[in-house]
């Protein structure tokens, strides 16, 4: 049985000896787009694996700055009605009661600027106006090494899509311990990490630098399948996530990012090894 | 020496043996903002590697469907001026003599749905309003199977900053022999695929099937280094591409779009091996 997410379209594999083969079933990852919407209006589309639609949106709001905890959400509710065609692919977000969200805060930044929070410039051109609107992450805890080492390990598993397609990206966050406090798949980088920010909202108490708590919860580290650019660095800066660890490459503008949030980075976290860009107080040998 | 495309960043790599190194030099891919405005209006911010950024900017607007050839564009110019702080991440684009570029298509597709060309989904909700937007791609031409399959080889030869960085996305377009006609390294999968689309338009006389003559060239094969989502396969559509190839997997959406807009899309392009999802009668077999 496949696991959701995943669905068969039929291919024909190429050999140079047999040429093609006869069509068979083949399990590739979903996509499929998934309209957000505030109260009627609609804020973003993102394609998307359908699935965990509630935490990705709460993620990508959360993001956006749009919401700082979960307190500020009423509903979150897909429209229409199961048959439907197309059910499943719009969300209906009601703030809290009382609240107005600020979604003149997206459309200016989209219109004109950037463009899709999926993308994470969100209108700030620049490190410095983006440093400006996060607070930097504070300093500690300290965080063990072989257990950073090892963080890939744990994301693989759970990447059960990944297993079958061989075509996913996978985030988890991890607390002080490396235990798996939220861990999803998508086609989107993005989106993996919008799910797991917006878990931790939802099931964990995250809440914004702006209303958090001496007490808050904290994850203690982001794992990411693919490469760290600014927008995953933006993400993890928002839900003050002091580590972020990836089995690939960051870019410069994320490495710099990284150094001015105070954000551990590490990068190529292969076979026991990684490297370190910035913050590397935070690291504990074993 | 460095290629463009590539900087440094102090690293200090970690092995449970040794621990944290001294700091080291570390090659790492460049990201910065690029921002494209139209007779003085943004249209889109995306984050991108510089260089190439005539040719970025050129496939950005004809994979939106706001220039039909190289003929729409009057000039194409960096803002500002060299040595100026930011030089060089602001494009100015001014449409041929007579010609206005209909930036409400943009802004009506962006504002309320979504968001960035980058991650392609422009505002159009489903596969059918997409290829209802695109005209199929025409059936032909034959294409060498083992050529096809030589194809990231072929990519590969023209990385020069993922050898140095191990974390750029590449795409380059191929004639019916297999001979590159234009590739490129960038942060952004969807940036590689706009600046070879954009190459095409500006050295090869590419343009949109509204306006194509008969005798218009076209190239053979886009093949990319990345996975193939729903994106990447719009813009080879709008570029009239008949064969997409991937290292990687597709997605659902990516395979039903393929099939629809008359597209051979070929993954997991290794060892002399790949996955046909459509249109398998365009390979020939050696």
């Amino acid at each position: 049985m496949l696991p959701p997410g995943v669905t068969w379209r039929p291919v024909r594999r190429h050999t140079a000896d047999d040429g093609l083969s006869p069509e068979r079933d083949d399990a590739v990852a979903i996509e499929e787009p998934l309209d957000i919407r505030v109260s009627g209006d609609t804020v973003a589309v993102t394609l998307r694996t359908p699935g965990a639609d509630r935490f990705l949106v709460t993620g990508f709001l959360f993001a956006e700055g749009l919401i700082h905890g979960a307190e500020d959400l009423g509903g979150l509710v897909h429209c229409g009605r199961p048959g439907e065609e197309g059910y499943g692919n719009t969300v209906e977000v009601t703030p809290a009661p009382g609240l107005v969200l600020d979604l003149e805060r997206v459309s200016a930044t989209r219109r004109g600027t950037l463009t899709t929070a999926a993308c994470g410039v969100c209108g700030r051109r620049s490190v410095d106006d983006l440093v400006a609107a996060c607070h930097p992450v504070p300093p500690g805890p300290l965080f063990s090494a072989s257990v950073l080492a090892n963080a890939p390990e744990r994301l693989r598993g759970t990447q059960l899509n990944f297993a079958h397609t061989g075509g996913v990206h996978a985030a988890a966050a991890l607390d002080a311990h490396g235990e798996v406090l939220a861990a999803f798949e998508d086609v989107g980088r993005h989106n993996a990490v919008d799910k797991v920010v917006g878990a931790l909202v939802l099931e964990h108490g995250l809440r914004s630098a702006r209303t958090a708590l001496k007490d808050s919860p904290r994850p203690a580290l982001l794992v990411v399948s693919g490469r760290v650019g600014f927008d995953i660095l933006q993400k993890a800066a928002v839900a003050r996530i002091p580590i972020v660890a990836s089995v690939s490459a960051a870019t410069s503008l994320a490495i710099d990012l990284a150094g001015r949030a105070g954000i551990t980075l590490a990068t190529f976290v292969r076979g026991g090894r990684f490297n370190v860009y910035s913050h590397p107080e935070r690291l504990r040998e074993d």
